[in-house]
């Protein structure tokens, strides 16, 4: 087996992966992985692996609904969503902005709390790993320029040598009932439970937008939008 | 053109889609952002049409660097990931929990603020859309086990007839510069902008789990966790 001490492209990279014995099934993961991420960041990479390794711990069966934390916004929600489908979307996964690159994947309960486990990088691991320590550890010694595909490349040759895992226990967040009201600011209806007072959060303390004065808001009733009609 | 009163599977549905004048472009949005979300949502169907209103209000080519602000969790984050490459991995999404089925969508800039455009579900707009607007607004007159098909049924009448927009101005989040510190409580490396106090979030606010006594926390040093190996 050959270890390719440096990875200079995507191209590359696929060889390398062969090289490194990964299997053709996580190579189809990091490929899909990396077209919705639309780059091949390094944090994406050791969130494949983690995934992975989190769907083996759980002896999850492909398609399985099951529900997922990140514990931070950086990279490795993408590879939870791709890989194992759970989106933000149907609220199958949520972010808990910790700051670490960790994840706790669970199946679904009707209880109030649940049993699951947490894949984490595990720093003492990465004394084995110095390019990998000085990257995760925002260190001034890692220099991006330059050091990105070295850094590739020992990601992929420590695979999950990098990672521990705890079994954990979780709280189950209850579902919460609301009906729908108005705002007394914008006048647009909002769920009550997200009320600020008698304004939405839009109107409050989540305010992020101003409504530029060139605005036709009724260009929208003049058609349908679909395009080609 | 043929308008079918009910859609009773995704599979009638994508000949319904032929039916209402909606072009193949959009079509196999729909089929890519319900695969990716993994089931076919109602408020799936309205995103797809938001995003793909907004793109073309911003003139946006294909493949082009957006960012993106959703106002709710449900269902929208997801065509937002799915056609516009904004991922929560790649930071280019991000959710602002206002609780309103709206989007913001922008390009860079090196600015302090930049503009954009805002497509919202139009609550006027909703009165010739009965259904519609019964689940939109979480009435008791949805009846969720009989309604979804024609629900989603008006949905595609609609197309954007449901939809308004607003070119807004929004603040660009400076990027904060951030150092790797240790949690005094559990020990591991954090960003320092994360603390509080002199421990994570993960042992403070965020704590989310309790670990349970049968880990085996070494396990992993024992393999690579290269399938196939």
């Amino acid at each position: 087996m050959q270890y390719p001490s440096n990875t200079k492209s995507f191209g590359d990279l696929r060889q390398n992966m062969d090289a490194y014995g990964i299997n053709p099934y996580l190579q189809k993961l990091f490929t899909r992985c990396i077209a919705f991420h639309t780059v091949s960041a390094p944090g994406l990479f050791i969130g494949v692996f983690m995934v992975d390794y989190a769907l083996e711990l759980l002896g999850a069966q492909a398609g399985e609904k099951l529900y997922a934390i990140a514990e931070t916004y950086k990279c490795i929600p993408d590879p939870l969503q791709i890989i194992a489908g759970c989106t933000f979307g149907n609220h199958r996964l949520q972010v808990i902005p910790i700051g670490k690159f960790a994840i706790t994947m669970n199946r679904p309960s009707g209880k109030d709390v649940t049993d699951g486990v947490r894949v984490y990088v595990d720093q003492r691991k990465l004394k084995k790993y110095p390019i990998i320590e000085a990257w995760y550890t925002h260190s001034r010694g890692f220099k991006s320029a330059t050091m990105v595909f070295p850094l590739i490349d020992q990601i992929l040759k420590a695979g999950r040598d990098i990672l521990s895992y705890q079994r954990v226990r979780i709280r189950v967040p209850p579902k919460q009932s609301w009906k729908s009201v108005p705002c007394t600011t914008c006048g647009e209806m909002v769920p009550n439970t997200f009320l600020e007072g008698n304004h939405c959060r839009g109107c409050g303390s989540m305010s992020y937008y101003e409504i530029l004065p060139s605005n036709d808001r009724e260009y929208s009733t003049s058609t349908t939008g679909k395009k080609g009609e």
